[in-house]
């Protein structure tokens, strides 16, 4: 075994281009073994073993600093720089899937998503220039991410720069998903003319350039960074590498094999268990009924159609289908201009934590000219996510947009209902959460006209009218049977609208009871029981809000963060009780 | 006067050559004549006048769609699609400065940002393909808007489009101010190759590509259009053009005659009255001292330094700013990276509207990783811009952003104390909303420490507390004294701390008050009064909350604003009374 013997960078710099090698095959087993039974990126990592090694070889982290993309592809340099012990069984989770400074001075930044690394190396290099310091700035970015507005922005201002700054851009010839655009014509180009093309997306940008075509080559790939260590400008390293090196199940299936587990580690047959029905089979399900019907429904997505069956929905329907590869921000003023043509029903679909990059399009572009797109957010709850992937935030902010009509269901069929509804309509934006406890809820709003707020009183009681809104009726509904072992017994309220108040119901709720409860499943900042307590409290009406305090948590257990938040039906029933008093 | 003859682009078909460049001339004079006393984009419409005729003439609006970006250079439009009386004196106001679908059926979208046009059409041309109907689609943008990564998502995206699409990239090398960035070097050098240089930013993202050298010769113009006109692919036509074109002062002095208003449409000679002191005198001269006190200061902005002195600061302090072009993502995450360099101190300047394009790099960047950047925003304000720069909304979306210490003085001292402190320590992110209503304020706290929220109580009364943020602390005063003449004597707060509540200050309030009430100069929801009123309404405190709804307001006078939300010292206190009672 080489890799017990590499405690840190310093010991990669002792080895053989013989032991390197061996090296890189281990790490790649490593990867494999843990993904198969624990879950995590594995193409992305086997693909950048050698690229690692040799950069560990050449350069002296963290004097020079690598600054990695996403990444998500980090699993080889977190081996390489003491941290080999979480991918040992038993271990896996002593090391967290990102890079994450406060693990190690061989990180810089916590990073989760796409499109950050030149930026963030560009400003390690100013910095370092007006500090006095010296050394490499190295950004390592993946070709799908160069798609995202930031890289681009970025990419041009690298060119400001006149001193030190290397950006590898790593071309293997897919993101997540395939690619999309007209860039990656322009690096195929490149691939096949050895970089020799005349025409270079990273030359328009006025940066230097070289190319190395053996991306996997650890003799070439030391050689390629000992010719620009050290070098006085900005300069790209377009370094093309075959994603899944190593491993053939996830060279032959680069989409299966990007982010997976339960796997059989030598063959790669999927060990899943069998799931239920789920958002990703009724979405592409409803959405191929609707076409099937007449209706012009135009489906949109940034780079990610695995998260909700849009995989199978473009195969089958390729025209009503644009993926804009990572570029939230393109997907927004797209689909919101697309909608202003009679007919056309863009829906664009998103994940809560990707969906910031777009708030500005979300605001002017489709708001504020009150286009009638439709966004759908997944993932908005409170859960054991990592930070950067932390989906609890979504409902706040989004409900700082004005003009949306903002839904929560709280089950399929008033998914089906709301979206019914919202593809008939051709007057105003609307974006609709899918809850994230399944498809299914333990009562059903029979609303079907969503135009104006109408909260849906489910239980009639007295005392305490407790609101659950979408993904968290239920929780809401727990409380109310916790609730029932004191004697209360709560009105039980759907508000299936975020938004706006359904001041009506709330003005009649008031005069009947004592205290109000909300609950949502994400921040309260900005949410939806602010603005009940906001409306409420200049009447001098009890509200509680329950929901997550504004912050960032990394990968606590959910069960905690209820404790913590008051969330579960014995503590929530509790300081209701504490408030009838 | 062959404007006289066109109310309609049907009109413009039926000139001669020789009567449309004394039309490009009348427009010029008219814009010069409009501009000099009721404001407006002078440049940006000068350079545009024979494309707009040329447009007209070849192509069919509204048939055929032009989209244009930013919107601030479609005067020329404006005139030849029957709106040319917005353009005479006494009727000023009848015309909006940017497009607007309500106005006229040539306009497609309400736009006041760049880099928008192109995702614009892209949507618009998939839609028209989806619908069964045809056109072209035309988007026009500006050299500047192109380093927007909105701008470069849609580039890329325009080449999976395999229809109609015409992208004019009119390219009067500069934007606002100077253009920043690697992509401007690449325009240079095909302009001066007249489009043959092969490396081509175009071309590299895949899309067909043709150069006109004078775009402000109507022939070649039109024969141009002609080429192009039903063209069954996307294709970018790069037009060189003389920002100011027709007017010597506007060519001479591209900077100054971008937007502006009160000088001699004669001479250009600048006739506004000498204002008094304002940020942009404070703002350079403090960073100065800073700078000269051994501070490593880097002040970053989006293209926009104008707006708080950055111009003379960094003809000063070079070394010190970081102009990013328009490319408000790319300074937060950059400005965040560099702050996490012993000793340098980046501040990054924004206007409320711009920054919005910033919101994920605000979290995921600074926020989650907790960089000590400083971000100073300006234009936090309930007042009666148009919609497309109406910066009310800032403070509520801002707001959901967790770590950061978000700070509201109401003054110059209590700014540079904030500044002071911020600079100083390297903990934490700060954000800081400047006051829109000048540099003084009725009172000053003592406050140095920003570490924990503190809440200044600057006057002691019984009744009601009245929490008075920042700008909006003299308005609070205001209604404090309208008070007083009912015998009600208020105690009045200034918070401070926009985020974070000192919930000490507030229990004591609550226990001593028998209403509370909150101001604040932007929209209500997600903002500083909302978690006032949530945590304070689970003890059932009467809690009155004062502010903006979240809407989009267009050019509606500040004072009717004010009478809507009862931001009126006689409103407001009317409804304390109301609520006392």
């Amino acid at each position: 075994m080489v890799l017990e013997k590499i405690n840190g960078p310093e010991d990669v710099k002792k080895l053989s281009v013989e032991e390197m090698k061996t090296l890189a095959a281990e790490m790649n087993d490593r990867v494999v073994q843990k993904t198969a039974v624990h879950g995590g990126h594995i193409g992305p990592n086997l693909g950048v073993s050698e690229m690692t090694i040799a950069l560990h070889y050449v350069f002296n982290s963290p004097i020079d600093k690598l600054v990695w993309d996403v990444s998500h592809q980090t699993y080889p340099h977190k081996m390489l720089t003491g941290r080999k012990i979480g991918f040992e069984p038993g271990h896996y989770d002593e090391v967290m899937p990102y890079t994450n400074p406060g693990e190690s001075v061989h990180d810089f930044f916590n990073v989760g998503h796409t499109s950050t690394s030149i930026a963030n190396a560009v400003g390690l290099a100013k910095a370092r220039d007006m500090a006095g310091e010296t050394g490499n700035i190295i950004a390592i970015i993946g070709d799908g991410s160069l798609s995202g507005g930031l890289a681009l922005e970025a990419l041009n201002n690298a060119a400001q720069l006149k001193t030190n700054l290397i950006i590898i851009a790593n071309d293997n010839q897919m993101s997540i998903d395939k690619n999309y655009g007209g860039l990656y014509e322009n690096l195929r180009e490149l691939r096949e003319s050895e970089g020799q093309a005349a025409n270079n997306l990273f030359k328009a940008f006025n940066l230097d350039y070289k190319y190395l075509a053996d991306g996997n080559d650890i003799e070439r790939l030391i050689s390629l960074f000992q010719s620009v260590k050290d070098i006085d400008h900005p300069i790209v390293l377009h370094i093309n590498t075959e994603k899944g090196h190593g491993w053939q199940p996830a060279i032959d299936e680069k989409r299966r094999f990007h982010w997976g587990g339960n796997f059989d580690p030598k063959t790669g047959k999927d060990l899943s268990p069998k799931g239920g029905r789920s958002w990703g089979d009724l979405v592409p399900e409803y959405l191929g009924k609707k076409i099937d019907a007449g209706e012009k429904v135009l489906a949109i997505n940034a780079a990610i159609p695995g998260i909700l069956g849009l995989v199978e929905f473009y195969e089958k329907y390729p025209d009503n289908y644009w993926d804009a590869g990572i570029a939230e921000q393109f997907t927004m003023t797209f689909g919101g201009a697309a909608s202003t043509v009679k007919g056309v029903r863009p829906i664009i679909f998103h994940n809560s934590t990707f969906v910031q990059r777009a708030y500005d399009q979300l605001m002017h572009d489709i708001s504020m000219n009150n286009e009638p797109a439709i966004v759908v957010v997944a993932g908005v709850s409170i859960n054991s996510a990592d930070s950067s992937h932390q989906g609890s935030f979504g409902t706040g902010w989004l409900s700082t947009v004005p003009n949306f009509v903002y839904l929560a269901p709280t089950n399929e069929t008033e998914f089906t209902n709301m979206m019914d509804w919202a593809i008939a309509q051709h007057e105003k934006p609307v974006m609709i959460n899918l809850p994230q406890h399944g498809l299914t809820s333990t009562t059903t709003s029979s609303l079907k006209d969503f135009a104006k707020p109408k909260y849906d009183i489910v239980e009639n009681g007295a005392d305490v009218a407790i609101l659950g809104l979408g993904g968290f009726f239920d929780q809401a509904h727990k409380v109310s049977d916790e609730l029932a072992k004191s004697g209360v017994h709560a009105t039980l309220v759907n508000p299936l609208f975020i938004r706006e108040l359904d001041t009506a119901t709330l003005d009649k709720l008031a005069e009947t009871h004592k205290v109000l409860a909300t609950f949502e499943d994400n921040t309260l900042d900005g949410g939806f029981g602010q603005r009940v307590a906001s409306y409420l409290a200049r009447k001098g009406v009890k509200v509680l809000n329950f929901g997550a305090l504004t912050e960032f948590v990394d990968e606590i257990p959910t069960a905690e963060l209820y404790q913590k938040y008051h969330l579960t039906p014995e503590l929530a029933s509790a300081d209701i009780l504490d408030a009838l008093k």
